[in-house]
């Protein structure tokens, strides 16, 4: 990690871990002093576990970080979401919150998850998959005890899903690689 | 509409309304006979309110629905989202959420939807974006009176994050379009 951290061009820092990315923006750190995987780009989170080599930041540098004052725009007329994309985006969600819920609970916050998963259920956008949820919830308390428990019980909730949908079932003994580690990491 | 059911293949429906879509999944339908745009992919929903022609129904035979019978194999080794994937599946999510709140919501409703975001903001994977939103909240309560409040205010709240992002603001006078009814309605 080392190596890259000569050709930052932010101010020098003194810390063995560098203060911004490879696109230019600063580096997040989770409380515990780590690289937060989901507060950087992937990117900017490689760069600043030594995953990344100067080669890709240069790469990095031709996706230019927007500094021109924000104003009032058309955009494009984009559609809103099908049920595939919020299938996906909700996933993507669920996962990545078991991904970051702690190893060692409290109650209160147990508590808070599981009426979190039921106010989702009831909010979610498509009715019939959101009613689908809440007997699912209904049949199979989640497991909240801890960060491990939880997200392997929401693979397998995924993959309840899945199974209707004639998707292949994911193998939930590798949810923390999917969701929190990524697969080339110990 | 009623030019394209005359070639459905499922059982003919006596209905004026079509029961499978141009992928050949069940079309579902709003608990106020309105077809679902939240439950149904895209072509489905254009096929179900007569907006998709005969051969763009051709176009979507060509993605087959997978009938397999679902098993275990090796997934593509996706890394975890990073903080602008999460972020994009973040705002999918809440602003059909938004979408589909209801007109005339309970206190109940409304309760549970504060309760919801707060929840929301105290999970976020990216503590400091999830910390950012808590303090939104705090300055900025949710407008839970109505479908449309929500959406405007859920709107503002995500240019809050654009300005930060220097990204360029939404005009909140079409979230409607943009998240719920498409731009090509009434």
């Amino acid at each position: 990690m080392s190596s890259t951290e000569t050709e930052e061009k932010p101010p020098a820092s003194t810390s063995p871990l560098p203060q911004f990315g490879a696109s230019g923006r600063k580096i997040i750190y989770d409380k515990d002093g780590k690289p937060c995987r989901a507060c950087n780009t992937l990117l900017d989170f490689q760069f600043a576990t030594g995953k990344a080599s100067t080669s890709k930041k240069t790469a990095a540098v031709t996706t230019p970080t927007t500094t021109t004052k924000p104003t009032l725009r058309h955009y494009a007329k984009e559609d809103p979401p099908d049920v595939g994309q919020l299938g996906k985006s909700s996933w993507t969600l669920l996962h990545s919150i078991a991904a970051t819920y702690p190893e060692e609970p409290t109650t209160k916050q147990q508590r808070d998850m599981k009426s979190f998963l039921s106010l989702f259920a009831g909010f979610y956008p498509c009715w019939y998959c959101g009613e689908d949820f809440t007997r699912f919830l209904e049949k199979n308390e989640p497991a909240t005890s801890s960060q491990d428990q939880l997200g392997k019980w929401l693979c397998e909730a995924h993959n309840d899903v899945n199974v209707k949908l004639g998707k292949p079932k994911f193998d939930c003994q590798f949810w923390k690689q999917r969701w929190k580690d990524g697969w080339d990491e110990e």
